[in-house]
C-alpha cells in the first residue's frame, strides 16, 4: 500500500521567455537556411517561459565539460536539499524514515552520485539504499516511480525518496545547429523535483501496477552524443510521432489491470512536446483537459526532463487532488524509446481540507525565493510546513 | 526464492603482465619523484595479469573522450551478447524469460544505455524493465545483486539478467601522475560478466537478505573527476583502510539474519586490492582461504570493478559449488564509500554432477576465443551448452 505523496518542486531564478528565445535564435542563427522552420517549431512548442540555473549570457557560453559539470555539482548541492526537505515535509516523514534514495538526472554526471552527499549532509541513515539513474533521460521520472513502487512491494512499509535534478541548460551545445538542436534549445528547461513514496499512510496516488515498454529499434531516436564537449542531445524528427506506438502499451497495461485507459480520472504524463500530448489525446480518445497538468508544466517551464511528471503531479495536488478512489495513470517517456507506466488511485483525506487554497500562493513564492540564497542542509528530521 | 545462477565471464584478448606494467611505469615516469613508491604499491597489489580491450599501445594514447566513449560502445556491443547468452544458458532460460535487465558499468556512458540495444538485438521482450546504473563504481556489482533481489521479492517468479561491463582501461588518463593514479594504472583490468537471478528454480546462491552501508563523510575518497578528457579516477590513500569501517556493517547484517559472519561457508567479496582482503580476514576473524575466489580474480584479472564479485562467484561454481544449504556472503565495495551486502545459501543439485570437470577447460578457452571474432547476437532463446 505505497502512496506517492505531494511532490516538492523548485525552478531556478533565471527566466527566459518565448520571445527572448525566438530573438536569440534569430540573432545567433541569422544565416541558418532553416531558421524559419526552427522558429516555427519553437513557437509551436507552446513553451512560454523556462527557468535556468545561470543567466542566459552564461548559459550560451560553453566553457568546456569540466566547468559545465562542476556547475552541475555546485548548483545541485546548493538547490536540492531544500526541495528534499519540502518533499519530506509533504510526506510528514523525517530523513531517518527513508529506506531508499532514488536519484535521477541525465544532465550532469557525478560518481559517487549526489545520493552519498545527501546522506551525509541531510542526516539520512547510513544504511539507506542508493539508486542513481543517469541513462533513462526523460523516462527516468516514470522509471523512478516504478522502481520505488517495486521496492515498496518488496519491503512493505518502506519509504522511498525520489529526487529528479535536471539542469538541461547545462547540455546546451553552441556548435549543434541542426534543426532538432535548435528546437531543443527552445524546449528544455531546468528544475528540481523531490517526492516521497510512503510505504504506509499518506495522501496521494496509491500505486497499484507498473510496466515498461520499449518501441523496437528506436534506440537511436533520442540519444546523447558523449563527446569532449559533454553530452550532446540528439533528437530524431520521428520522435514526436511515437505516441502512436506507445499508446497501445498504455492501453494494454490498463487492460491487464481491468481498467479502461480512456476512462481514468487523472493522467500525469511526460510532456516532451505539444505533439506528444495532442497525439495521446487522439490515440487514447481523451479530452485535451485530461493533460492540463502536463500542458501547464510544458507551458510554464518547458520540458524539464525527468522532473516533468512530478511537476505535473504537484499541480494536481495544488488543484486539491481528486476524489478518494479515483483511478489514474502516470507515465514517463524517453530514450529507448521507452515508456515507464504506472497505474494508481487517489487515497487519503481530501486535499482541500489539508492544504488551504491560500497556501498555493505561498508555495509558488517559495519556488522562486528558496534558492536565491544557498540553503544549508537542515538537521535530519526537520520539516517545512506549508 | 530467488537464486543467483552461475555467472558467465569474458575477458578481452589483450593481456598485460605485472612485469610489463612495471616496465611501463619505469619508462613513462622515469623522473617521477615517487616512482619507487609507485612500483612497490603496484607490486604489492599481487595482480599478475590483466586483460585489455585494446593493445597496450592504443590504451596508452588518449584520443579524447569522444573517441574513448565510441570505443566503449563499439566493444560493448561486440562483446556483451555472447556473455549474456552464456549466462542465460547457465540459468537454462531464454531471453524472453527475463523481466528486468540490470546493466552496471562505470567506465563508459551511453544514453540510452546498452539495455535498449540488447533488448532489440537479442530478442528480449519489449516490456523488459531496464535499470542502468553508472554511478556506483565497484560497488555496483553488489548493488546489482541486491536490486535484483529486491525485484524478485516484489515479483516472485520474475527473472533478472545482470550485466556488468567494465572497460577500466578506457579511463586511463596519461596526465594523471599522482601516486594514486600510478597505482590505479597497475591495478584495474577489463572484463564483462553476466548472470541471471532466477525467481524460481536453478542452482546457485539463494538470496535471503541484503543491506547497504555508507561510511560517513567519505564521498570524496573514491570519485570521478568528470572532465573534457573523460572520467578521471581519483583514489584517496585512506581507501585501503576502509574495511575497518565496513566490517562491522557486514557483521551487523549477519546478526540481523541470526548468522555469525565469521562462520559462513563462502565469501564472495569485491577485491579492490590486497589490503581490502587482508583487512577483512583480520576484522572478520577469517582464514585467508575464505577469500580465495576474490584473490584469484585480483591476481589473474586485476580489479575489474563491478565485475569482480561475479568473476569470484564464477570461480566458486567452477570449483564445484558448495554443499546444499551452505550459508555465505556476497559484498561489493565502492564509492560513497558504500558497501552492498547480500546473504544467501547454496541451493540446488551438486554442481559436480551438473557440470563435468572437463568443461572447465572448455569454459576457460571460450573466454579467450569467443570475442576474437565479433559475435553477432543470436536469435532469442538460443543457448550455448558447455
Amino acid at each position: 500500500m505505497a502512496t506517492l505523496c505531494r511532490p516538492a518542486i523548485a525552478v531556478p531564478e533565471h527566466v527566459i521567455t518565448l520571445d527572448e528565445t525566438l530573438d536569440l535564435a534569430r540573432a545567433l542563427h541569422a544565416d541558418h537556411p532553416q531558421l524559419g522552420l526552427a522558429l516555427r517549431l519553437i513557437e509551436n512548442t507552446g513553451v512560454r517561459t523556462r527557468h535556468l540555473v545561470q543567466p542566459i549570457e552564461e548559459t550560451l557560453r560553453h566553457p568546456g565539460f569540466t566547468v559545465r559539470n562542476a556547475v552541475y555539482e555546485r548548483e545541485a548541492k546548493r538547490r536540492v536539499p531544500e526541495v528534499v526537505e519540502r518533499a519530506l515535509g509533504h510526506a510528514e516523514l523525517a530523513a531517518r524514515d527513508v529506506d531508499l534514495i532514488l536519484y535521477v538526472s541525465c544532465t550532469g554526471f557525478m560518481m559517487p552520485s549526489l545520493t552519498a552527499w545527501l546522506i551525509n549532509a541531510m542526516g539520512f541513515r547510513s544504511d539507506t539504499r542508493q539508486l542513481p539513474i543517469a541513462q533513462l533521460g526523460c523516462a527516468a521520472g516514470g522509471a523512478a516511480v516504478n522502481r520505488a513502487h517495486d521496492f515498496c512491494r518488496a519491503y512493505p512499509g518502506a519509504n522511498v525518496l525520489i529526487v529528479a535534478c535536471e539542469f538541461c541548460s547545462l547540455c546546451y551545445q553552441p556548435t549543434d545547429i541542426g534543426v532538432g538542436s535548435l528546437l531543443s534549445n527552445g524546449l528544455f528547461g531546468d528544475a528540481i523535483a523531490a517526492v516521497v513514496l510512503r510505504g504506509r499512510g499518506g495522501t496521494g496516488v496509491h500505486l497499484e501496477r507498473n510496466g515498461s515498454h520499449l518501441v523496437p529499434d528506436t534506440e537511436n531516436w533520442i540519444s546523447y552524443g558523449v563527446k569532449d564537449t559533454g553530452f550532446h542531445f540528439q533528437l530524431d524528427k520521428r520522435v514526436p510521432g511515437t505516441m502512436e506506438m506507445l499508446a497501445p502499451a498504455l492501453r494494454a497495461l490498463a487492460v491487464e489491470h481491468a481498467w479502461d485507459v480512456s476512462g481514468l480520472g487523472f493522467y500525469i504524463v511526460h510532456a516532451g512536446g505539444p505533439r506528444i500530448l495532442d497525439d495521446l489525446c487522439h490515440f487514447l480518445n481523451l479530452e485535451p483537459a485530461a493533460f492540463r497538468f502536463s500542458r501547464a508544466t510544458l507551458t510554464e517551464r518547458g520540458n524539464i526532463a525527468s522532473a516533468v511528471v512530478f511537476d505535473a503531479l504537484a499541480r494536481m495536488f495544488e488543484e486539491g487532488g481528486v476524489e478518494d478512489g479515483t483511478q489514474g495513470l502516470i507515465a514517463g517517456f524517453g530514450p529507448g524509446i521507452t515508456a515507464e507506466i504506472s497505474l494508481g488511485s487517489w487515497v487519503g483525506a481530501p486535499l482541500e481540507a489539508m492544504v488551504p487554497r491560500r497556501s498555493r500562493a505561498i508555495d509558488t513564492a517559495e519556488l522562486t525565493i528558496a534558492h536565491r540564497t544557498a540553503p544549508l542542509p537542515r538537521p535530519a528530521g526537520s520539516t517545512i510546513t506549508e
